[in-house]
């Protein structure tokens, strides 16, 4: 074992030329590496010559490292003594993770006081993170308060001893139609990360889908999940397809992950200024800047959200992917990311290799005005109630409510997801933090249920929800209107399939 | 008689063991009844060792204590020199009832300015009971912001030097088209309670209904009340179905109450975060929690209004309930809580056994986002107007102004009930603060009635309101479209009846 | 003539028993005169034994003293060394009228600037008689707001180098079309009043309505007005006719006024808040309280709109009240307050006799919740357009810009006019404010014409406003339904003619 | 070369009968011109017997001086050492152009944060030009908000590597479909004025329209354009025609202007009010007013946007402008200020005369509630789509976004202009702040093209937005009624042509 090395020799090391850091005490030599870095070279750079630990922790599961270097890469340790004390980043002021005192989970009532307390406990990275979405907010705002503007109808004289808040997905049980969708960097959050948010769903019997950028990796996510606890697991499909497929065969060996879910709504990033403006790259000569999936230069910054898209494939279609994407895996794909009636139909004309859809507008960080999920879910209703029959559809974004969960399933998703609420959860009391979340949700769901007079998920109807406000904004320009829906799906069929 | 009984040794038996209070200066020994306390273990063991009278008095007819508890329970009376001090009880941050100084009711101009008085003096406890509504609060601001939406048509030339408000419901003469819904605890806001409201309604020849969980016996409430005045009774059928009927066998003994009026609005608690907040539960093991109708836990703590639905049965039905109730009372049946048309048309087949209804959405306190009974009347008009010929339709939830009071008749309604006002009412200035919110509401209908051009009640119709803004958003989906009315009748009744 | 008497000695007559007044000078006893004091007895008991000059003269035409009380009722004139120094009124927290130093008028660019002028300088009381509107101000709002759901539809290529601002009401030319409503009290707001708006009307050569209850007489409002200036006159009818029949008989003599205008839309007074919150009647004993026109008792104050209501006939029929007005007066009748389709149409059935109407919810002072005159006029538009053909119509109500003018003009009105901008001109700066208040409307207007592309304003159409927001929410219940308007039409004659 | 003139000699000079003022270091007489001065003579005697440099530089192309007045006016070089220190001057408190401290504009995110910055940096009197929109800027607050109501319908698997920015407007290729609305004195932002915004449109593919009103002369501002910048040139026709026609022969000779834009949307100037606060004209005695096109005297003062207006001519008409002006230009004619399909159907009936045409509410700041430009598109599109094949359409007006951008193009927008947005840029960073102007808006809409799967923007089409919100408010009154089309369109061009 080489002797340990002085930080001061690292520090020399901080260019393009020749660029050191250190990583859990070990001191390496990255200069080579920087090139193919995901992120982009410039948030490597800013950090070379120095300990990068506190980076690169919450962003990178375990193993990243050993994939990605080579051993001669590492020089040695480095030497402990020689490291200057650690000082607040400048670039992060919020407190730091957990230093903030707890309050009792018992003690929130809803989740926006879970969100409330997480915001006072995050990182100003991780906050801005998670909170952010596309330009102006308008699709995350429209997500919640299109709920607001659907009326419940309950009914009387139902017997409402019993509630059973049961769904199933794909087939699989679950014991409550809540599922935590597909979100990345929980441990920005909190130490526990995906891990820790797998184990509160297995309490409550919450499908959760595991992020493609997750902080942890999949076998340490489902690691002893039991065996009724059901995984999905997200893939964005990378420009090295290579890398995609090596990652499919390690799900397929996953036998806890019950299907793939391919994410769509999000082939390029949205701008989410916010993240931006806690940006962690700095950079004063743009030698090295971040590009797009287009090739395009990143400007005004770029926060966590735009390295994520580092490396993703902009390129994907029904006739491409789809095939491909089934010789990599045996296991059930479904859809992420369905905005319009038009590609509801379409993957369902794709059943049964597609077997279920995700309405969602990616938590308003995509397109910003795009619909929310609630207006996907009612222009199916009008234009092809039939793919209802052919796949398993749920929607997320904008769940603040028990209210909520049930006008969603009223309309005809078998099950909705949260994934902001579950971060928050995470990073208000970690664990126990995402239980209260569910056990929250579960309680409001079974009040809202036992109020309309449905004993089970099943029951629940369009009788039991008056959506005239929001029907009467959804879509009905070309390709939408009732009268054409025949000849329109033949057309879409003819041009895309 | 025993010999008095020091605190200090009362306060000894705090435990669910051994656990003594003191009530109305005598010492109970309650362990035995601690597993059936309605309201729960915790709530009492909370008290344990204690002087329990302020917490106890106020919720609590006379002859509970006597009911529940045997003589032997009864251990002696306290020696008072022994008790501590009162302290100002943590819990409960608010103003003591009545310590702030008075105003003139004649001062307060209107519904608004009185519950702002009613606010300054009431205790927190009280005030977050009376203020507080399920979730966001979204139906209880719905209930009132729908009045503001329809116009009213002031027809000119029209004689207006008369003006008679009164109306009639179940054949009974009302002077006024104004009555109080059954509300909770009025003792909470004025020692006067539940039978101070009763003074006001007499004077002003209003209908009051008796809540379920009055804090005062109906045999109190009626008391001497002149011929002409007109009482229902509010029944929450209790899992324990013995108790509901020796208290209808009273009731059937009180010619004053002229009728029976189940409520169906809340057969599981909404979730009241104000209330709450304010909660009146606090317990570090969670050995003994509170659960809800369906026996599941009650988490989050739970103000007073899940307490009150300890033991409340949530098992009601048409064919069931409906017999069994008419078996135990000669007297006439209404029904409270219908918030579609679909259950006021299942009412209308159930005439003559049912004489009302009263469309409710309990205030916005139990399903948030249930729709306003404008909503229902308004629904009620479209589907199946023949409902107002079979029987006296009335409602409550966010009357203000007296303009309300004559949009609801203008509908169809044959009067109105205010809740929170007439406790407000009774919180600002007791038996006076009652009489004023019916003053004000009285004059303003007046007022309302001349300026349309109306003399009696009977004259106000559809002609007098405009509702596009209302009607453009009440439900049309299956079950309430115009052309199947006939064939979803049908259905409705042999799935229901 | 008698000697000076001394305020001591005034002092002790200030009961009901005793009434000594000290008015412009003199002493008065107005003992016997009590009980027929049209603002109620208690105002002047609440002034008795004092100087009521202050309180009496703003609101009181001279001529009324002599008229009310005679020769003997005056003792003698007040020693004025013996008056005590005048002290700033409790009741009226405002600052004196014209104590605030000016701006120049010019400085103001538009009406809000005016109110905001004016509110600096008016008393507490006058403001809140002007300002002041029915219960939650609701239907005062609407009345401006629904002008900015209107949207213009400029035309180009349009020569506009001209712009003829002229329009015609009752075959009179006026140069503008605007036109001053009927608003009581003006000396409230500037010593000049009534004859100063009329100055500033002649500048302007815009119409003025004298109200009823003017602070000034007939007579000398009218002075030397030249021969194109073009009055109207209001009348509320007296329940003592002959009152009402004198006022008639002495306006048939001035030939400024053009026409008689009977306001309809008040029978009875909204509930004025702000008004009552500013009372100027303060009674500790309420054995002679105000009482409203079907002889109730006004509780809770009641400000100056109530008192002004004192006498007034609520009885008025179509058939009663309209043969008895053409027998006491030559001139052209209109009726005001118009807020229905339906009584528009009755209306035009009675052409001739009824030459006018103008459509006004008495700027939202009585009704609250009425409709915005915008509507009547689309109702108007929609059932009953000829309407249009057979009498002169124009509106009043929320009139805020030049653009909310020309679109009342568009919609049919033949001129609008406005009521409080006017006093709230005068109370900013007497003629020179009310001037103001014309200038920039006028110039407005000429703005509006001119992007619209219309010299005159009997070009203004339909064509030039998009009404899509108005339209969708006016009436069209029973009685206004397109298909049933000739049917509707003969009940209503049958009905009430 | 004459000798020095004394700063005390020349304050002499401060009247109409002697008004002499101090130019880039010369002496003028101007008194023989101060009758025919545009603005008007008074904003010339304000100055009289001062430096005039710093108010006269921003808003006089170079070359004003030499064409208004002859050498003989030239009195000779003022002594600099007799002038008085500057001093801040009363009229205009924001702070002098630059003299705040710059930040990156990298650093600025989206286009509200350029105008936030801009805002620090100019003076009063320029943000005032700039910021007013006309009365209550409803139209300006509407021409933004009405995007926000439009949703758009991303679809999925659609390949986005790549995206195609590029449009055409008369033939004419653009880099991206964003192009600089004609708006004047743009160097009350920065020195660098006109040209400045035509280097960063030159970087960015950008077309640019020159105002009739800029600060430097066409000359200057398209001086070195390579053959493939686009410049179109404003014109407002002058009373005195000679001078237009002069204007339009020296634009003949520029070939970087591809066409002559005739503006339409503001032959009288509008109310702008926050314009008129910080007005340049304060003027004791009126003698000598401004008067509007209309001959009508400007009260209230007049700030920049009003005097700008001196010597327009409100006398335009299709019959007569149109040929005058194709007789004295060879370019391409498109009209400006179309806010009617009508308009936009007669400007069709032109073609090929007119090639083009600019919908546009000028920005709000002409006639206030005047439709923004979206509803002109959706009009056209409902009513007489056949326009988008005889004519390119354009649109300006409230664009904030690069969905903006997208949801203009989906409409049948072959490009967006933007006017302030530009302005600010140029404010708030010279070049680099336009320059950073259009990178955010090319990035985002590129973002937005991307999300929704179109590559070229003529794949943008009306299945990509779902515009319910905002077509349920465009105009369907009379002309413009589907089934009347064919015959309003008759009388139309029988009425017009």
């Amino acid at each position: 074992m080489s002797k340990p090395i002085d930080a001061a020799e690292v520090a020399k090391h901080n260019t393009k030329e020749s660029c050191w850091v250190i990583l859990y005490g070990s001191v390496w030599d990255v200069t080579d590496f920087l090139p193919s870095h995901p992120g982009g070279s410039n948030i490597v750079l800013k950090l070379a010559g120095k300990d990068a630990t506190e980076e690169y922790d919450p962003i990178h599961p375990p193993g990243t490292l050993e994939e990605s270097l080579s051993e001669e890469a590492r020089l040695g340790p480095i030497d402990p003594k020689t490291l200057p004390e650690p000082v607040q980043s400048a670039k992060d002021v919020g407190p730091e993770p957990n230093s903030v005192a707890s309050v009792p989970m018992s003690s929130l009532l809803n989740l926006d006081e879970i969100e409330a307390a997480a915001t006072k406990k995050l990182s100003r990275k991780g906050w801005a993170y998670y909170y952010s979405a596309a330009d102006d907010l308008h699709s995350k705002h429209l997500n919640n308060s299109i709920y607001r503007s659907i009326l419940l109808r309950p009914r009387i004289f139902m017997d409402c001893s019993k509630c059973d808040t049961s769904t199933t997905f794909l087939g699989h049980n679950l014991r409550i139609p809540i599922f935590v969708s597909p979100a990345a960097m929980a441990r920005l959050a909190h130490p526990d990360g995906e891990w820790g948010i797998a184990q509160a769903c297995k309490k409550f019997g919450a499908m959760q889908m595991i992020s493609n950028n997750a902080s942890m990796t999949p076998e340490q996510i489902v690691k002893n999940a039991p065996p009724d606890q059901i995984f999905g697991w997200q893939l964005y499909v990378q420009i090295d397809k290579r890398k995609s497929e090596d990652m499919l065969a390690r799900i397929n060996e996953l036998d806890a992950i019950k299907f793939v879910c391919l994410t769509l709504d999000a082939p390029t990033p949205g701008k989410r200024e916010e993240d931006e403006r806690a940006k962690n790259i700095v950079d004063k000569d743009n030698s090295s800047i971040l590009k797009d999936a287009g090739g395009h230069e990143l400007k005004g910054g770029g926060g966590i959200g735009q390295s994520l898209f580092f490396g993703m494939d902009p390129t994907l279609t029904w006739s491409k992917t789809l095939p491909w994407l089934a010789e990599h895996t045996h296991k059930p794909i479904i859809l992420k990311g369905l905005q319009t009636h038009e590609d509801a139909y379409l993957a369902s004309q794709h059943a049964p290799r597609v077997k279920g859809i995700i309405l969602s507008n990616h938590g308003g960080r995509a397109a910003d005005t795009a619909p929310p999920s609630v207006h996907t879910l009612l222009e199916i209703r009008k234009y092809c109630p039939e793919v209802f029959d052919k796949l398993d559809v749920v929607v997320d974004g904008g769940i603040k409510r028990g209210t909520d969960v049930v006008k969603a399933l009223c309309l005809g998703a078998k099950a909705v997801g949260i994934g902001r609420a579950a971060l928050f959860g995470l990073g208000a009391g970690g664990i126990e933090g995402v239980e209260r979340v569910l056990e929250i949700l579960r309680d409001e769901t079974m009040t809202a249920m036992r109020l309309l007079g449905a004993e089970k998920v099943g029951e629940l109807g369009l009788r039991h929800v008056n959506t005239r406000v929001a029907e009467r904004d959804i879509y009905d320009g070309p390709g939408g209107m009732d009268g054409l829906q025949g000849a329109v799906k033949g057309l879409l069929i003819k041009a895309k399939l």
